[in-house]
């Protein structure tokens, strides 16, 4: 193979072999974006069909060596034909499949015995519909492994490299433009979506350097092409889109966009399938399961990704990325200059939703520029220059402040429609903006002049926008992408006392702990708990009572039979101390009475705790992301608004802290209405210590603690629902 | 002034006297948009200036007659200049004053004593700028009004009227683009934001009939304005940008959008100044009060506006609305058809989440078709065609299930990019559309194929876009634009009760209602209250027990001086009544020991409510809107979580039944988690009985009911406190 290198802008940069700059994990991906040779099976002698097409890229603009296999022909566009990929002359390192899916096993056998890298497989028709085309998709898998060839596909539209003209994508020019050379790299799960994207970014006029269509994923999936990306010198923003994440490969994602972030990569993430509508159409589509987006939202925020809402943000945040993404803003301080005011503010009503600051001008820049510019300009932040603002003025107010260390950022309003505009003002913008490198967006708009001055911005590195709002949130996502990010926790060997109690209960052939089990349980991690005991006599109720020593208890029935206690009677509320053998015999009677055949341990006494505020931490397995924690106010309204917060477990306590903020209702817990100050740093402890539970016991399936009190010191969690399996 | 009649497309339509066209509030208007004769005060013979550009528009496109004002020239652009505007020897409809604010005053007089009917104030440093410009802007519109002149601005740009060519706007087309005529009319707070949007609707190629500035407001509005266009023939959409509502012009601007909606119009409205920055930005600009953005967004919907979150989403739903505002869905149920899985999942996504429904294709439908279709095909709902769909599978598909009536309105989702499409689909998708006469947006993209797609489209007036999102928002507003809307409710005459205890409250010097006044005044207003009873000695607390006849009591003390009653003991809890009379001692005791000089009524004595679901119901004045009423779960939570809704005073029981299902939390009213249903039609009651309060009697300023118990059967008023002026 090669030693391709990146180039951008038809700059070539010399580097050193490829190998070495890839990581070890990656490697096997080189082979699709870099291949010596490739043969395209199926390649049709027709002009019009997907095959001839793709041919016709490879033909024309590929910088390797190319094979077409198709016994019909010779030779088809000057390219030499063989019956079989077997009878090429050459070694080849790539395998592009575009045969019918029932076809596939044959060529991609024939491609093993070749000894190629890799297989792009362009047909559909496998598990995305349905039974049939599952265990066909299973098939070839097999094949791949036996022969040790990486597969992208099948259900995809392969590969777009601009380095060395590699295209696989079957559309004419004429029908997908190829954008310009830029800095960005695209991984899309779906095919019509990417070329959409390639169409788009090309009328924006923002460019890319490599983009893969990875369909059904059988084999590559997107962990390993934002990997592989990460390693590539010359990219700077990475696009994903992505319909759902595999069984199990959440993990290995979270790690790649990671790996992509340490590398100094920016990345952009789209989701299909948020609603349950979507999720419907996502399935019949890549055979996605698009699980919860709440889920995948946030931890791909945690891993350090912005998330798109849509497919236009998607794409102007990239653009912004891609421009900017090397300067590291070093917080949310926005300085706003425009000469529109409606712009102006609309562009503030966009930055202040998402959460970014507008700091007051200065008062001693304020003084000064007072002396120098018009009564009428407004001086405060956005600086409102006003429509009779010339070029000279926003040199003056740039000059003047954007350099000034109460600013980390740049928004520049300037539509060139007024007459004392010109476009000398893209100048003025883009060696400020070099000057002080700060993150800066820009909005302008003004017949040809405007586009004269974006396109020149843009050529400049500058992201400029039509509209304010797109401008703005372009800038907020070059801020999210540099934010400060928790290191990730590592799970510990659990505690053997913690394993023990679950895996007795397992050989009990239970699926859930018991009451008491499950507070031993939360005990054995240090999570503060109300004070219980499991009396299984009269005498143990009030030997209970006198070693939980609280003044008020709770009795319940604990039986592994019973799961609605209150609907049995098993529960009694208040229950003075001195009359807990008492309270074990209503208990047990009726239990007894209700369900008769029910077996029964014993009461659980634990003491009333005291009135906080009441938290809920659950612990589950996602199916794409494994264990996670779900952080939430208690209550039954929580859960209809939808205020909760979700992280990786194991959970450090940096992001658990992140957590409580995240949720709206933590102001209760900041000293609301002049309630004091709850104890978040005990809170936030809590949450890392169950989170580890499902993280370090592969038996435990769910945790939910319901409630957690806070108090103004401390938290005590009063009930706990463990399943294990 | 002669007789114009709106044209589009070079039609030309012949129609009765404007005049009669005109409603007799919005016909002051009309010079505005159809002078006969324009004076251009202030006119400058240098080309650049700003006065200078805008003659020449007025003398190369208008087509009625222009004169300049400016003592320098006999002459400037082929067009007479006078010394005055009292020296031009025709009468004059319109002046356009471009002279600097100072010596606007004198403009204006002249203009009047010369019977113009309009003036277009263009100059900026009035109210935007402080106190001695807001005098400056009081002192001209008292001008104004001795002469009956109508002022549009100051701090504006003025007018532009397709048909007539009338153009103030002084930006040279190489700096503003002039969108195409169609069917929409706009109007802007913002003059820079208004030109912004000039540019990009010409570029995105959506037509527009009329536009206009109107800056200060200092006179003529956007009720006004809206009012005017909801008149015009040629008005299908209505652009509506602000920053503010004028105090006390909230209602006219209601009413101008009912008007509109009532003539068939369409209005998307888009406010600036959404957040705190943003206010503070737009008070620099036009000097508007921003308001509260909840209760703006929630009265113009209300009213019947679709209220747009973003500059891109204003024009692109001002598109579809121009395009197909006149076609009334029946309702919310959209079929999807793609050839592009992911645009049609992130379709999907956007619908979904906006609150559209996606029934499954017919199984009747299912059959015939997957019988003419391959089986790759996906014929749910988004029926995927996949990238190997032909122009003929659209039509086959459109012809089958476009005119179903399981569904109310198309999203077509056609990209043209694959080899099998060509721009024939085009005329597929428009004849169908034309046929079934059902809302209707399309995605397409696809190089230059695709942008001829769109543009044939767009002239067949299907608004087509090149992104998933954007068509899907756009086909959500023109559901949302058409839904019915509740009747308004109007005031009646007050009980004679309620107003005789407010006005004795008010004649004491007091600005708030004693607790047993306030529930006294909701039960005039016939909302059910909790029994309560006023104990003024020791045997009437007895008696109030009794009266009262519940087993637990509530006592309080009732004092015009004690604010915090908790903080003084001033309250029990858990009476029995056999001890009101002693409850009646310890409250007053305790009041007497912590405020000695406060003067004391009495006790109040009320039954403990049974606990039911608890909510809030307030109602107060807003600024610019006038009484309106809100209302939210109880509790600490839902002010946190902003889970609310907010409507009109007085409030209809149409009104108050969408107000509840408008808050996430009414799950709980409608039995949430096996609970029962709650008693949602008592509660409507209570809205619109407690909205009347502040909007029939003025010096009611603010009533809050916290809580209101919501029970099985019927509600129950705990707690009010009532402000008054």
């Amino acid at each position: 193979m090669r030693d391709y290198t990146d180039i951008i802008l038809s700059r070539r940069v010399e580097g050193p072999p490829r190998g070495e700059l890839l990581a070890h994990d990656y490697a096997s991906i080189n082979v699709f974006f870099y291949p010596e040779t490739v043969a395209l099976i199926g390649a049709s002698g027709k002009p019009g069909a997907f095959s001839h097409e793709m041919l016709r890229n490879l033909a024309t603009r590929f910088k390797g060596k190319v094979y077409a296999v198709n016994p019909k022909y010779k030779e088809i566009l000057g390219v030499p034909s063989y019956p079989s990929i077997l009878d090429i002359p050459d070694p080849v390192d790539l395998a592009v499949i575009a045969v019918r899916a029932q076809r596939v096993p044959q060529a991609l056998e024939e491609a093993g015995r070749k000894g190629v890298r890799g297989a792009i497989i362009v047909a559909g028709g496998f598990a995305e519909t349905g039974e049939e085309g599952k265990r066909l998709q299973e098939a070839i898998v097999s094949i791949a492994k036996r022969y040790g060839v990486r597969i992208v596909g099948p259900n995809c539209i392969g590969v777009y490299n601009a380095v060395n003209g590699l295209d696989t994508f079957f559309l004419p020019p004429e029908k997908m433009r190829r954008p310009p050379k830029g800095y960005i790299a695209v991984v899309s799960q779906s095919g019509a979506y990417l070329t959409t994207m390639m169409d788009w970014l090309s009328s924006e006029g923002v460019g890319i350097v490599k983009a893969i269509n990875i369909g059904n994923k059988a084999d590559v999936d997107e962990a390993e092409i934002i990997g592989y990306y990460a390693s590539q010198e010359y990219v700077r923003a990475i696009m994903v889109y992505m319909e759902g994440v595999s069984p199990g490969r959440g993990r290995a994602l979270v790690e790649a966009v990671r790996r992509a972030r340490d590398n100094g990569k920016k990345l952009v993430v789209l989701k299909g399938g948020k609603t349950s509508y979507g999720a419907r159409a996502a399935k019949s589509h890549t055979a996605a399961l698009a699980g919860d987006y709440a889920v995948f939202s946030s931890i791909l925020r945690e891993a350090g990704a912005v998330v798109a809402e849509t497919p236009t943000e998607f794409v102007d945040i990239a653009k912004a990325l891609s421009f900017m993404g090397h300067l590291e803003p070093r917080g949310r301080r926005v300085l706003v200059v425009t000469n529109a005011g409606g712009p102006g503010v609309l562009a503030t009503d966009e930055l202040s939703r998402r959460g970014l600051a507008l700091p007051q001008t200065p008062r001693d820049a304020v003084e000064e520029l007072s002396k120098l510019l018009p009564p009428i300009v407004a001086l405060g932040n956005p600086v409102d220059l006003t429509g009779q603002a010339s070029d000279e003025d926003y040199q003056l107010v740039l000059e003047k402040l954007a350099g000034r260390s109460e600013f980390d950022s740049l928004l520049v309003i300037a539509p060139v429609q007024p007459a004392t505009m010109t476009i000398r003002v893209a100048d003025i913008i883009a060696d400020t903006v070099w000057r002080v490198k700060k993150p800066a967006t820009v909005m302008t708009i003004g017949a040809d002049y405007g586009e004269l001055v974006k396109e020149y911005l843009d050529s400049r590195g500058i992201p400029a926008y039509p509209l304010p709002d797109r401008a703005a949130y372009s800038l907020w996502a070059l801020m999210e992408a540099s934010k400060p990010l928790c290191n990730m926790a590592k799970p510990s060997n659990p505690p053997g006392m913690a394993v023990e109690l679950v895996e007795k209960a397992l050989k009990e052939g239970r699926n859930k702990l018991l009451e008491h089990e499950a507070l031993e349980l939360l005990e054995h991690y240090e999570v503060p708990v109300a004070p219980y005991c499991l009396a299984k006599t009269p005498d143990e109720a009030s030997a209970c009572a006198e070693k939980i020593a609280s003044n008020r208890l709770v009795a319940k029935i604990v039986s592994p039979d019973i799961i609605h206690k209150s609907d049995v009677g098993g529960v009694l509320l208040g229950v003075d101390p001195a009359k807990a053998r008492e309270a074990y015999d209503t208990v047990i009677r009726r239990a007894r009475a209700h369900a008769p055949d029910a077996r029964i341990v014993g009461v659980l006494f634990q003491a009333e705790a005291p009135k906080g505020v009441e938290v809920i931490v659950g612990s589950r397995r996602d199916e794409g992301f494994g264990p996670i924690v779900v952080y939430g106010m208690g209550g039954i309204l929580v859960e209809l608004l939808r205020d909760f917060s979700i992280g990786l477990a194991p959970t450090s306590r940096c992001r658990a802290l992140e957590m409580i903020r995240e949720t709206k209702s933590s102001k209760l817990l900041e000293g609301y209405r002049g309630s004091e100050r709850k104890d978040i740093d005990s809170l936030a402890e809590a949450i890392t210590r169950i989170s580890r539970i499902t993280a370090e016991i592969d038996s435990v399936k769910e945790v939910d603690v319901n409630p957690i009190m806070v108090y103004e010191k401390g938290v005590l969690a009063v009930d706990a629902r463990v399943i294990i399996a």
